[in-house]
């Protein structure tokens, strides 16, 4: 890694620190030579903190920090306020454009079905011949392609013919914006009231999931999802991806289906494809997943499953992780012997821990088995400065954790983006990555929406343009990439930022 | 200290975490054993993890668990909501029952005039004879005792004689809660409707503090008040009391008024009158406290005040501080001069400092700064764990954090208790204590309200009995008081604390 430590300042102040310590100094007024240096220690300890900028990213910084200055005067300063009322004024925000534009590096945790923009889905997927809908009790919908009137689903309307319903309807936009009202979690309703509760939210985002499957699941659909969801995050200058991916059923018009291993390669063929495309996208690779709710059986064939796919397709698997709400799902621990591997098997688990405020329960432990069970990053890591043993193992490990800001503050773990645990572990550059685990689904896009609640909220007017490049570099260092493959996705990456940063001084 | 420390246990622990970060354990299942040890560590780390208690105390603790297990299933978990919605459902917790009766040591970080409940102040203060009542241009009121008609305000109505007011009202009643809702800010209707921002409720906090102003510096009313205030206290088994005091003049009815000094002796009269009163009360002690938007030849002035008071009345004086919202407000290192004193003068600091979310202003050095002015604790320092410097100064010194959940709630840096940053520190046993702020403008009273918060919420299921009895302890170990009189303090402590338990055993 690039790290270019400013080591002997570093040396110097950490003995200033020392000294002050233990009272070795003394003093009527404060000196302010020891308040200057104790003021630039704590800023060096930050993510990005030791890396030495150049003379064009020092211009950057400075004009980072005027911009940073204004957002933070601002009443209606963005990272207070829930992300569905925060968007259109994080859109116009200097700052986000800026980051927009900025070569963010991989985006390491995002979910196989919330890449793509449900605009896409309604306007481009649903207009395709042969999709039938249905709508469920519950007032969710359903959605499969099939050549012929598919057999009906139980608490669910008979399935109608899409093409055929437009042409019935006088007004097919506000049909279509209900569709993809059915979509996504994102609303113009105010969000407190529209999901009062943890449950609630997270019982919307389960019919969501519901709801776009028989779209995403559908093979021509499927390939085009996942090429435009690569296209979504390269737009986004972000340049390499770890998807964590389900690899469920994959059917076609007939009803036929594909297992996972087909699905798998058709990842690793689009992958290839879109990089053939884009020769500065670096690439993707998956991350095969369960859901927590199956039983201790089910979850032993699915990891002699993940184990036989990540021998056969050791290139595009990285490995294997768990999904699915944490605090009513079963702790790790209860699947302990199922994960456990022969010493000579590969299996590098990323195992989502610590996604709750349940603390002190059995699932609260996940943080600490992922961390025995030695996970490659830990996904989300919410509660981890609530867990000081677990913490010292990630950080003296090099354990990243996947920290998605906008997914917590939707799904209700936190609201004002400030008091985001990660702000803390930021300022005391904790291993971390900043990603955005189902962006579709919260009305965001691609990584920079993340990037901005990390950099203006977590970070306050402290975090500069070093973090900003710590944490684009961490996204690679902390990559399941090999070494080789990093220095060359590195080196990729260092070209675009050095053209990133050339373009937007003056 | 009573600190029993379970010594051979910890270090056993801490070897099994050493050997684990270095790799020296490896296994694919991770031994149960192992696991045990380090869920126990962690435990063994927060707040109170060291004490051995005994059987009576290991009883109640099982008590205490399945009680919180109870709270933390419920759908309306009080630290999830906002204290003015959560204080009804938090009055008929058996928990916060528990917490009422029990011995809570001393509270450290508590204002002068917001000690007393504001039906007290109404229905005993108000009903005096000579008292007067205007109404300000913004709907605030203000009060005066005045043997005859007081000369008007500026941007007020006429002042009314309160007894002639009440005489021709019909509806009392009414009259008497419009007045108890203009002197705090506790609301029934929606508190986020009603302060929407943080400038709202300190706009509100600050009128609030002026229509409050008249009714208590008026000297017979003064006298009652903190005797009543104490009382409040000591009826929540709070022992001790460090009040944070501005020590205006006070008036009497014939308009002329007494100084700080009076002021000072009128508290320490008044103390010893309720300690004879009641013996197992220990006693109470005075920080100076000035609002930080005076200039510095003012500050210069009250320094050299107070320097002087604390050598003139050394036992009832803990030392000095400055008050008044720390955003708005002017930093310490503005005051550098004022604050610095010639090296053979003592007057202890206790400055409030990290009461804010405008991370890496100006303001936001107020931390660092206590801390280089060798603050003798840190009210509230709800930044801290963005400050990495300070709080490892924080933590090597011994500099205890007077965290205050309630306010930090009602002024708006925090919504979900859970999310309070102290929630971490508690769990990493960072010096700290618990207190109230103003109570009687939150709608609180006592501690016992925020102990609540603080065992309930910060610390989940993990917190226990041992917590509790840590920070009661804390509160006699971080105080103002001699060694010697944090020994009979103690002494007096622990034989209440005894009771307790062995009253709530069955
Ligand atoms: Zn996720
Ligand atoms: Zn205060």
């Amino acid at each position: 890694m690039a790290d270019q430590l400013q080591r002997p300042y570093a040396a110097a102040a950490c003995l200033l620190l020392l000294q002050y310590l233990t009272g070795g100094i003394s003093m009527s007024i404060p000196d302010p030579k020891y308040r200057e240096a104790l003021i630039k220690l704590e800023t060096s300890m930050q993510t990005g903190g030791q890396l030495v900028l150049n003379d064009a990213e020092r211009r950057l910084d400075s004009l980072l920090f005027t911009m940073k200055q204004k957002e933070i005067a601002r009443p209606d300063f963005p990272p207070t306020m829930h992300f569905f009322k925060a968007r259109h004024l994080i859109r116009t925000s200097p700052i986000f454009n800026l980051l927009k534009k900025m070569p963010k590096g991989g985006a390491l945790h995002v979910h196989d079905f919330s890449m793509v923009d449900v605009e896409w889905l309604v306007k481009n997927v649903t207009y395709r011949p042969q999709c039938f809908m249905c709508v469920t009790d519950k007032q969710s919908i359903r959605f499969i392609f099939s050549s012929q009137l598919p057999k009906p689903l139980p608490h669910c309307s008979p399935w109608t013919l899409l093409e055929n319903l437009r042409a019935k309807m006088i007004n097919i936009t506000d049909l279509d914006n209900s569709i993809m009202g059915n979509l996504t979690l994102f609303t113009d309703e105010d969000p407190e009231t529209v999901y009062p509760s943890q449950d609630v939210v997270w019982d919307r985002f389960e019919q969501t999931f519901l709801a776009l499957w028989g779209l995403v699941t559908y093979a021509p659909v499927f390939r085009d999802y996942y090429y435009q969801g690569l296209t979504q995050f390269y737009m986004d200058n972000v340049m390499y991806l770890e998807l964590r991916a389900l690899l469920p059923e994959i059917y076609e018009l007939d009803g036929s289906t594909h297992d996972a291993a087909w699905t798998l390669k058709t990842y690793q063929e689009i992958t290839r494809q879109f990089t053939a495309d884009h020769p500065d996208f670096y690439g993707a690779r998956i991350i095969f997943t369960v859901h927590r709710g199956v039983n201790i059986t089910t979850m032993k064939g699915v990891v002699e499953k993940a184990v036989k796919l990540r021998r056969d397709f050791t290139d595009v698997m990285a490995g294997f992780d768990l999904v699915g709400r944490e605090d009513r799902g079963r702790p790790l621990w209860y699947f302990r012997e199922a994960l456990s591997l022969p010493k000579n098997v590969i299996l590098p688990f990323f195992f989502h821990a610590g996604e709750t405020d349940l603390e002190g329960t059995e699932v609260d432990q996940n943080l600490l088995d992922a961390l025995l069970f030695n996970t490659s990053r830990i996904g989300h890591g919410f509660a981890l400065p609530r867990h000081p043993v677990a913490k010292n193992i990630s950080r003296k490990r090099g354990v990243a954790l996947e920290v998605c800001p906008i997914s917590n503050q939707v799904l209700k773990l936190v609201n004002d983006m400030r008091n985001h645990p990660a702000a803390a572990l930021m300022l005391e550059n904790h291993p971390m990555v900043i990603s955005s685990d189902d962006p579709a689904m919260f009305g965001a896009c691609g990584l920079s929406y993340d990037f901005y609640e990390a950099f203006v909220g977590f970070g306050g007017l402290r975090s500069n343009l070093g973090t900003l490049k710590q944490l684009a570099m961490n996204s690679i260092k902390y990559s399941s990439l090999t070494p080789e493959q990093q220095k060359k996705a590195l080196a990729l990456w260092q070209r675009r930022w050095d053209e990133f940063v050339s373009n937007n001084v003056f």
